[in-house]
């Protein structure tokens, strides 16, 4: 019962869908930052739900670890095969299934991405909203908790899903949810699996929520002088009951890897950049109430616009914070990480994080979902260089510890995979065992996405 | 290792604290529904938390059933101690412990209701925003996953809890969530426990999110013809993107009802009522285009107001549905049922069992959140009529194949407790092993609740 003989139980059912060539494993163990590449031993396409089952049965019965793959976006090295065995690659399971209109839901494969489902929906007036910024798959969204720029009006994946198909850890399928917008019928399975990056099962279907694409869209940007200004403008716009579909703040190195790489020239200083939903007298309404609190807390530059194009230029900067920030860390690999804080506490998270950074000599971004005091920094860490490792690890190490410190999490939205498994003690203390036992319950054999989430005695801190 | 066993080993820690009156004992059997009052053997009033993890591990110790009470409201009898045992009533630990309202959170304990949480927040500008009409506690809320009129706005508890304290089945003090807004951290631990109904961990704290009271509310309310126009106008209503506070559909008889209970005189036909949150500009805006989408769909006399007084005398006559959906059946017990179908369902879903309680001589009120496609049947029960008894339970078990078969679910915010637990299997079908298995490991000697959610095998349907 090894790795080794699931193989060759699955050879047999498969024969040449068993892909086992150097090219695709190594595929397969690449990722968008420092995690070394870690190869699976075999990677398979599954077609469809029974194809799953089946792959998944033999896999429990020999004890074979086994991962499900979506678009290998994973920021925390979740879709990595870190002791070895099969991946899932969900690639050809990406239709979307049914849309339903009059419910504003659509049912998809978890292998179909967020900007193809958008893409599909463009001529029914509705959208997808959770936006991650990765083109990442649903089924992925799904497992790693997913959010974005537009969770703080429309909720993240954990509000966007009502129901899943799942093959359990023993070939089993199951419906969790249903068609219905709500429901307090039995346990919330699928709540325990959003986010469990599949350790419990594996996600072969979702019915998600969709929204109707407003009217009107409104944009606005501002400066200020400090962080605690731009948090305190947040705190204010969200107490008056303003409904920002986006807010985000983005720190003085934000902004220069935005000059540096999308060739903006906006002042290094700390900027929010917003957005409105809602009727154009709304959005209109909205922008200006919004300017008249940022110009409380002096802020510099506020305009809004409802022009596309000059909407469609903001958030196009937005979205490629990730390369503006490794820009400007040029030769080295990139390190996105990601804490969620109270938002009375942001503005003191974000200044410690920056005092650390700069006092540990490395060259961190800071961009926020602030309306949820999330914030993500982006370091650049050159591997070859232990010095350098170590001073990262501290870094981030400080950053969850302050998190916590705050009464934050260690992660709001990249989960937890191997990168963040050491702080599941310091964050969950004695829940941690009630998790395992869950864990234990549903996948006895431990062959889902091992090495994930639950912290065995090695990854404790 | 019995009940008797325990309340030896309970009275030798609590002395006169375990309380075993006739009186307090058959009050606790008591609920707002038709089931048989059922005493528990005794209750305790919990002081703090470390009470209830003391009071818990002795039960494990000897294998006695312990059920949590909040204010005893529940509609399908999740607080009665069905296998006996001990009920720990928390009208004690109804403290406010905390209001961030930078945060908009507020941290509190179980036995708080609603409405107290509400006048404490009176001076703040926050309100919570979960009414499920009856002045429910927080603690058995979340316990049942309770939502109500402003759940299409503001959610339901599953969407409005962030974090718990929990006394686990062998008394271990665990905390789910945090303090921050989101978190892709561990499983999703508060979720689980929301809905569980005290069957997997017994709530000692909540961090709940508040909201801003809105600067201006609109109220509208119109009739239709048919349930049909009125759902249509819902459904077109949502997909336009107006943001409602709530929405209410009562269906001709549940106005006879109020007609007969709070003197009103509308006419007998189905109606919306209609409320908007927003600024003053936003929501005159909102009810007219909602008045327009309702003339589309031929509504009569639509009517909105921003008027506090009328406001109020609106909704107060809202919440006395189940006031006044009893008064149509005097001398009667009386069942509040509810369902929940996907919105595309739902005129189909009310006229068939409109139909179905006229073929069963049965007098049925209907009042949904018709924005969630969840709706209440309220029906007369004479106890002492075995053939009323028959036919009412006819009525809602085809009342909960109906919602099965269009999609949806067999309660949308009422739970499972004792009265729907037949339906598990037919709702969950082969998830309820995995339910069971994740009952079996948190709570392995079954004390908590015994009796609720997870079926056996007498319950099947």
């Amino acid at each position: 019962m090894t790795i080794q003989s699931a193989l060759k139980a699955l050879e047999r059912l498969l024969g040449d869908r068993l892909v086992t060539s150097d090219a695709v494993l190594a595929q397969h163990g690449e990722n968008e930052t420092y995690f070394t590449n870690t190869p699976p031993d075999a990677v398979i396409f599954p077609e469809n739900t029974e194809d799953v089952s089946q792959i998944v049965k033999l896999c429990n019965m020999h004890a074979c670890p086994i991962v499900a793959y979506g678009a290998g976006t994973s920021l925390e090295a979740q879709h990595l095969a870190v002791q070895g065995g099969v991946v899932l690659d969900f690639s050809n399971m990406n239709s979307v299934l049914e849309v339903r209109d009059e419910d504003l839901t659509a049912v998809v494969q978890p292998g179909l991405t967020r900007e193809d489902l958008n893409t599909y929906l463009r001529d029914t007036g509705l959208f997808f909203s959770v936006d991650p910024g990765a083109n990442a798959s649903m089924g992925g969204m799904a497992a790693t908790r997913a959010s974005g720029t537009t969770a703080v009006r429309y909720g993240t994946m954990s509000d966007n899903v009502l129901a899943f198909e799942v093959v359990m850890a023993d070939g089993t399928i199951i419906r969790t949810g249903t068609g219905a917008r709500k429901t307090a019928s039995g346990y919330d399975l699928t709540h325990l699996l959003i986010g469990s990056e599949g350790t419990l099962g594996i996600i072969t279907e979702l019915t998600v929520k969709l929204h109707g694409i407003p009217e009107a869209v409104s944009a606005a940007t501002c400066r200020f002088d400090s962080v605690e200004d731009a948090v305190n403008t947040v705190i204010l716009t969200i107490q008056s009951g303003i409904p920002m579909a986006r807010i985000e703040l983005l720190d003085d190195v934000m902004v220069r890897g935005f000059n540096t790489y999308s060739k903006s020239d906006l002042p290094e200083k700390p900027h929010l950049f917003v957005e409105f939903h809602g009727s154009p007298t709304a959005v209109a309404e909205q922008a200006e109430n919004f300017g008249d609190i940022a110009g409380e807390f002096s802020a510099e530059d506020f305009a809004w616009t409802t022009k596309l194009e000059e909407r469609t230029a903001l958030w196009a900067m937005r979205h490629k914070a990730h390369y503006a920030s490794w820009s400007l860390n040029p030769g080295k690999k990139f390190l996105a990480t990601d804490v969620c804080v109270p938002i009375s506490r942001l503005a003191e998270a974000v200044v410690k994080a920056k005092e650390d950074s700069v006092r540990l000599g490395l060259t961190s971004t800071i961009v926020g979902h602030v309306g949820d005091g999330n914030f993500h920094c982006g370091v650049g860490v050159d591997t070859d260089n232990p010095d350098e490792i170590a001073r990262v690890e501290e870094f981030t190490d400080n950053l969850c510890k302050l998190a916590l410190r705050l009464g934050g999490t260690v992660t709001g939205e990249h989960g937890i995979g191997v990168g963040k498994i050491k702080f599941m003690d310091a964050e969950h203390g004695a829940a941690v065992p009630f998790m395992r036992a869950v864990k234990a319950a549903l996948d006895p054999n431990n062959i889902l996405n091992p090495g994930k989430v639950i912290p065995t005695a090695t990854d404790k801190r």
